[in-house]
């Protein structure tokens, strides 16, 4: 078991001595540092920095740290948060018929190795109730037939609002959600698109790309945005492919990466390690 | 020095027997296969093939073996085409002011890792002239400045004209070829694109890549077509990046890549490789 | 579903003629060829055949298939095979405390991604009892703790012969197997070892890589000799490393590896693409 | 043009404050720092840092720097050291029979890719004379056949001696150095060694992996020590093989591998960022 650790994030102009304030603070109060990371965009002109510190080496708790920092925070124009990994962080995993990044990331939560609080599998096909209940998730159905899909979207928000998730995955759900449940949750929405964006955007990429004769293929992990296919890549890889394979080889090998771009993307976020420069992600990994 | 081969390649409609022509000519005749490739395109329903034969084991020279074969290739309706290994190819490079691919170009060939006969490097910059001419190859200078690029396409559709390339090679040649000489040599230009297509297509594709946040930068070389940077794609590769890297830096890595993917795709080019599927290629690496 | 094929796997001495042959025999009997490769040897003189046939397309069974197939490979000296699509190899799996090669292929063959007959799963812990037994496969508990070694190698022996595996899957197992049970399994036992072999033999992989500093981790599928982490190698794969990776880090992005690295060696073995050329293997990908 | 910079790279016994000090006395002194890095390594308990800052930020010159922060050094016990973008480092490369190593870090010099001060290239061949000698740079040749190496050694030593190298290449050298030149030049004699190591060390590395049938085959980027190929790991870097690579073609395609990644190991090294954590690496890259 790894450490108790607060995990300071923060975005500012950029200009000196930043770095000093935010060390100097945590040095003051003894805080132990685990992991430390910055960047500087010189275009943007912004800086951005993550902490991880000792939650036992720091003499007071999230709030006294909380008022403490704003002061400095104040000071330098920070966007920041703070976040403690003794909390985990409340996930719904929406899925469709292709269940693998489903079943991955069950894999990831029952062994432990990536810990989040699974709140419910939202599904608009029954196939993996069984699976899903075997690991005592809850298991909601959404029907989205023709015909059905508003009154699904409606309970779709419906079930978000009651299970109130730090984070939603889109694991091959394969429905497009209205602009007002993206603006509700903005850069905590996480999809797998599986194409290397921005080529291959909307339905069939493994189609497109085959149809291209491209000789790698992708998948991305990227925030949900109004835009389809538009919003911020978080995390992507690639495999290389040739005349050999047909659509569905590409499918299959495509999986594969699909699950680990996802689990990758989605480590990022509950580690607090993306933040957001304008519609790109600073990704300290 | 390996040995001489003679290499078939051919692509006809998809059918039982194909194989058993091809190889059972090539068996009645002694003939020694060195390496040999298939490919059955159930969408194309179309069958290619490459055949690498040791010179030295058949009983006879290339026009007998065209005349013999051909009575198969009638047979079986087949585009086929027959080379010699020891016939070196004619090559001319096409190259603007940034030399990497052409740097790179000369050491594999001056080093004899890849086997051509250099005709000629064109340029709209002198920047390169001292270091071609230290390998003893003619340098031609064709001004490309605003008001002189008609004057210079004229120039260069003639010493392409002079040089009779079995290839050209856009090694980063940075000017758009017009269609009429686009159409003169079908499959026979390759150019190397630095994106990962069909990603950023056109100008400035770093720049392009570094706004839009992608995690892996890549290069494309590609056949020419009239449609700017749409041509069949022989070979790509890409590199991971991250918010850290400048578009300065994006250049930088991107020259390894861009190096690396336009020799594999020219090599490919010169071993016969490379068939024609469609507007997809068949690369029989 | 994929149509029914027979697979043709042979090796024999190199000469002129054996393509011609073996293609003929097909051909006169129309047998419709899906996917062929080749591979000769220079230097151990050796030439590898794969083909895939359509059942259908061919007027005679398996017997007949190869009561008329073994004149040829007679008169060329083959070692050959002939498997059949519609039969579903046997597999037995056997795995330790750590369950993700295990939990990763249940998902490939309940999905039906990777179709064979899975017999039972073996384990010296109970730990993954219950999600093996939700996929109603069969599962065998034999204790190997200290003073029960021998005991449990002898139970281990009986239950292999009662489920009559054409493959076992050693799924990160972690105790060595008897030269007795390796010679009964002659490349028909498959291992996954955590280090990109010949790197690392032995116990705590990941350890030694940590130690030495190496800039790339990786994962070998290979066969199981009597001589420790030695036997022909199938597949393999790595991941780039860096000094910020700790040892746990390395084992949590080495498990995604080991998945991946495994299910494609069993995938090869599965579908008759892997021969043995001495001590290496031919892998038909 | 990118600005002139200092680099700062220390390592220390860990502990709370040494951020905060050293981050506290550039900000005091208004240094704008462009590039930095962290590193706690929990094992060995000590910590390293990296900070690029910019020249004209600073009030100050190098002296006065290093007079000033000399007290934080003290205090904390740091191994320091501080360089100057804009004095390039002096190397001399060394190179056998084989050139493409040369050549490419040629290119990378004259293009300016990579600034530093190229004082001679050592060989005891003949080949590459001409276009070492193109480039305006002196061109040493040393006989180490059979009778002539101790000679050849001395001559080296006094060679060595004259042009005061920062950093020595042996790219693709193959001759051992001995003993008493590899201590008199300590984390500054850099070799590229054509394997993934530590798999495959001493002679003849891709005959070796040829013979073992592996399926990546890699290069090693490492600081010379006594001991044969087992120095310090700097960069590493591998690619996918398979049964129908001959060793001829390992040799080739490797020759693009051992390019970058001694181009990259040599790139990090001028740069000062590679930091010495015991017998392993620090990378900054």
């Amino acid at each position: 078991m790894p450490s108790r650790r607060y995990i300071l994030t923060l975005s500012c102009p950029d200009r000196v001595g930043i770095v000093a304030a935010v060390s100097g603070f945590l040095a003051e109060h003894k805080g132990w540092i685990v992991e430390a990371h910055h960047h500087a965009d010189p275009e943007a002109q912004r800086f951005f920095m993550r902490q991880e510190v000792l939650t036992d080496s720091l003499p007071f708790g999230m709030d006294e740290f909380r008022r403490r920092f704003s002061a400095i925070a104040a000071k330098f124009g920070m966007d920041w948060r703070l976040s403690d990994t003794g909390v985990l962080k409340r996930v719904v995993i929406m899925v469709g018929k292709q269940t693998h990044c489903l079943d991955d990331l069950l894999y990831r939560w029952r062994s432990g190795e990536m810990p989040f609080e699974l709140k419910a599998v939202i599904s608009n096909h029954e196939d993996s109730r069984e699976f899903v209940e075997f690991h005592r998730v809850r298991f909601e159905h959404v029907a989205m037939e023709a015909g059905q899909r508003e009154e699904g979207l409606g309970k779709i928000a419906v079930l978000l609002e009651k299970h109130a998730p730090d984070v939603i995955v889109l694991a091959r759900f394969m429905q497009i959600l209205p602009a007002r449940i993206c603006a509700k949750y903005p850069y905590r929405i996480l999809n797998i698109h599986h194409s290397f964006l921005p080529s291959f955007v909307g339905a069939k990429p493994y189609h497109q790309a085959y149809a291209r004769g491209v000789k790698f293929v992708g998948a991305t992990c990227h925030y949900v945005t109004a835009q389809l296919d538009d919003g911020p890549i978080i995390e992507q890889d690639a495999f290389r492919t040739n005349h050999a394979h047909s659509i569905e080889e590409l499918m299959r090998i495509g999986r594969d990466i699909e699950k680990t771009v996802l689990a990758r993307g989605l480590r990022y976020h509950l580690e607090d390690r993306v933040l957001m420069n304008g519609s790109k992600t600073v990704v300290f990994a």
